[in-house]
């Protein structure tokens, strides 16, 4: 009976602390939703995420059409996204990314940031920028080639858009782990940063979660997810039966105060990912359930 | 870093325990699997459900063919089931028994209970436990009448086989909550037991933590569920959803070396409960993720 009352007791109090906290950071976009079923907090009124803005990498629904991304993300209470072109192509025009933004948000879901953007020449860059500003995202997640970072140094200051650069795992020979990324950026403008991909850093021999902890100064996106062998080919496997240390990389993203995005990528079953999915966002939410809320930045 | 850290010790520490506690225990089906992904374990080798049996009731697809249901708690990684006459009639031969069985067991899922099995007459009793024989399972979830309860008391005996009274709300007459089944049968065999439904127990107004200790004695199957509301409407929601206490459930379960089967019973999507399933495992899966395991029965 102990566990009970102590766990009873815990959540209360993360739900007063959560409330405290709530004047300090923008509302997330569940708060303001209307549910049915009181989802996700009908016990304690308490955000389940604790804090950090986590939503769904639309990579994951690479193989099916815009609406089943839709429902998908909504049926699994999830209420951000990151775009992926399959969703919104590069070269649409602002009127169609403005519909489909509309559409996510229809359906209680703030597009957050896109990606994995391909920047491999000046026109692929301002296209980017274009897109995510027509969309309302403060982040790109890209994939930039080593000689268009000066540009990019140029382009995120007059914009004022974030790059976050994802870790492609040891087969990318520019940025296998976020350590690579770090090297190359570390001159350029602070908007330039880093999406660290959980799965491709450990097979890059990097421990996710001090990646985390290392490059929280530029950490701007995370991709979620868990892979079935810690090296080799990458093997995407449900949130909780891979090898990554769950537990301990949502604990980091909690001690940073991570801000960003938290986007789960499911990668093992494209032709029907929901029931993978929401097992990992599930056990997510289980494993967070008994941790402190992330701490507002001071 | 610390929690990290502790975090692994902790996990190594289980399986280290766990490994330990194996002879004693019977070898859980999913130990026999090979699994393509090396799942649910790749991490350390340890039962995700820390000894406990936990599974699905096929009611949650009560709706769906048996086939679908079988391919719905294979994916999910799953490999007990209570089966529900949906998927096996009451009427079925004995070799329509045997070969459902077989179904399941081609998937590998071992069927550990049936029912919710309605016990109005001798005739029925009789049929349930030729049932129960037929396909194997020490426990047969029911609900019987309460003048049936005589009857029962001398085929228990006689087959040695358990009856599992279902509690089932509020709006029920004879078993609202577990202490009512628990006062109908306490003169009886003590194979005439209970199967908590731990929703239906919150809305009758018990807690289900406090049940599941007090009833361990005659306690053989667990229904786990998430409920919307604690009183009113039953209303199924995804596991951690809701207003139950999940952590304490599982910790009670684990403190008291529960052997039965504790099943999953979504009852939200029907037409296709295979997502909230999944997110409902996969909470319960992260929750547990860091309990001690069940100490096996001195």
């Amino acid at each position: 009976m102990e566990n009970t009352t102590a766990s009873r007791r815990e959540l209360l109090k993360n739900a007063a602390l959560f409330a405290a906290a709530a004047p300090l950071v923008a509302a997330p976009a569940w708060a303001q939703q209307k549910e049915l079923l009181g989802s996700p907090s009908a016990s304690t009124g308490a955000d389940p995420w604790k804090g950090l803005k986590v939503g769904v990498a639309s990579y994951t629904f690479v193989r099916l059409p815009l609406e089943v991304c839709i429902d998908g993300i909504k049926r699994l209470d999830m209420h951000y996204v990151s775009i992926k072109d399959k969703h919104l192509p590069m070269n649409s025009s602002t009127e169609q990314r403005k519909a489909v933004v509309q559409k996510f948000k229809d359906a209680g879901i703030a597009v957050i940031s896109c990606g994995v953007v391909d920047i491999k020449n000046e026109a692929e860059a301002n296209t980017a920028f274009s897109y995510a500003k027509d969309i309302g995202v403060p982040v790109i997640v890209a994939y930039p080639r080593l000689d268009t970072l000066p540009l990019l140094d140029k382009l995120v200051k007059q914009h004022d858009i974030k790059i976050a650069i994802h870790n492609h795992g040891p087969e990318n020979k520019d940025y296998k782990s976020p350590y690579d990324a770090m090297n190359a950026i570390e001159k350029f403008d602070k908007r330039i940063g880093l999406c660290i991909d959980v799965g491709h850093t450990k097979r890059a021999g990097v421990e996710p979660v001090e990646a985390i902890r290392k490059c929280k100064e530029r950490l701007y996106d995370v991709h979620m997810k868990d892979i079935a062998f810690a090296t080799g080919k990458n093997v995407g496997v449900e949130v909780g039966r891979g090898v990554l240390d769950i537990r301990g990389m949502l604990q980091a993203l909690l001690d940073i105060g991570f801000k960003g995005h938290v986007g789960f990528e499911f990668e093992k079953a494209a032709e029907n990912p929901l029931p993978g999915l929401a097992e990992s966002i599930g056990y997510t939410k289980g494993v967070i359930s008994d941790m402190k809320p992330a701490q507002p930045a001071a």
